[in-house]
């Protein structure tokens, strides 16, 4: 097999920054204090600088990202991979920025402001970002490190 | 959007056990014992009843599977959904069957026999496996509980 040259730096912040744009889906992998941990498709909404999620409040994502506001996100293909490594706060319809909600029902279809009861938000932020897609990228693959994106 | 009508259980299996067979790579996701969550791209080779994978001894992964041996296994895409939940059992060269390290090999091309220190596999059981696409195929999404393949 060929691989294609591995990108520079630029390209993959360039290619993340469209996924997070683009994509309506992510992987959302969570954990309880037990050592149990939870991995499930949410659709979300990126501002530039965090990603707005929703989901049931009595869900084990719900309930682990409230509990220890931690999580690691997953976009695209195993062999295009974007991982994120963020922290999470929970925040209320009250919490969110003028038309926040509206955006995120546009972009993900659904509308945690309709349900009874309401859906918590959750705003991730992240604080590590790598990307990668053959074993040609592992080298240079950090794109963000303690919340600094990096070159 | 005009929604696929939903698959039957039957067509479900077969697409997800065929992607048990061909696909290479898998979302791997485990747990602390503090609530942080790690999510990693994995090969496996699927033998007809469990997982088999291999990372480094000293990663995250490794050590989460073996402290706690609970894993989520997310396949393919978010709208193409294959979520997994498993129990996973460490093992080293010595415990895997005839020829299974030589499968192992040919199917994700990296032998973990080869590296020094030698990485060790782990056997992952499904107890829990679900399926969906779209919207209506949540219900009847589940494929397998409590370890038995329903329907």
């Amino acid at each position: 097999m060929t691989l294609d040259a591995p990108r520079t730096f630029d390209q993959r912040r360039k290619d993340t920054l469209a996924r997070f744009e683009n994509d309506v889906d992510v992987w959302v992998s969570t954990a309880d204090g037990t050592g149990v941990p939870c991995l499930v498709p949410l659709s979300f909404l990126w501002d530039g600088r965090t990603f707005l999620l929703s989901t049931a409040r009595a869900s084990p994502t719900a309930r682990n990202l409230h509990t220890h506001g931690r999580v690691r996100l997953a976009f695209g293909a195993t062999r295009d991979v974007v991982l994120v490594e963020g922290t999470s706060t929970t925040a209320e319809v009250a919490d969110l920025g003028p038309g926040e909600g509206a955006a995120f029902a546009v972009k993900t279809g659904f509308d945690p402001r309709d349900i009874r009861p309401a859906y918590p938000y959750f705003r991730i932020t992240p604080v590590r970002i790598q990307a990668w897609r053959e074993v040609n990228e592992i080298a240079g693959r950090d794109l963000m490190k303690d919340g600094r994106w990096l070159g």
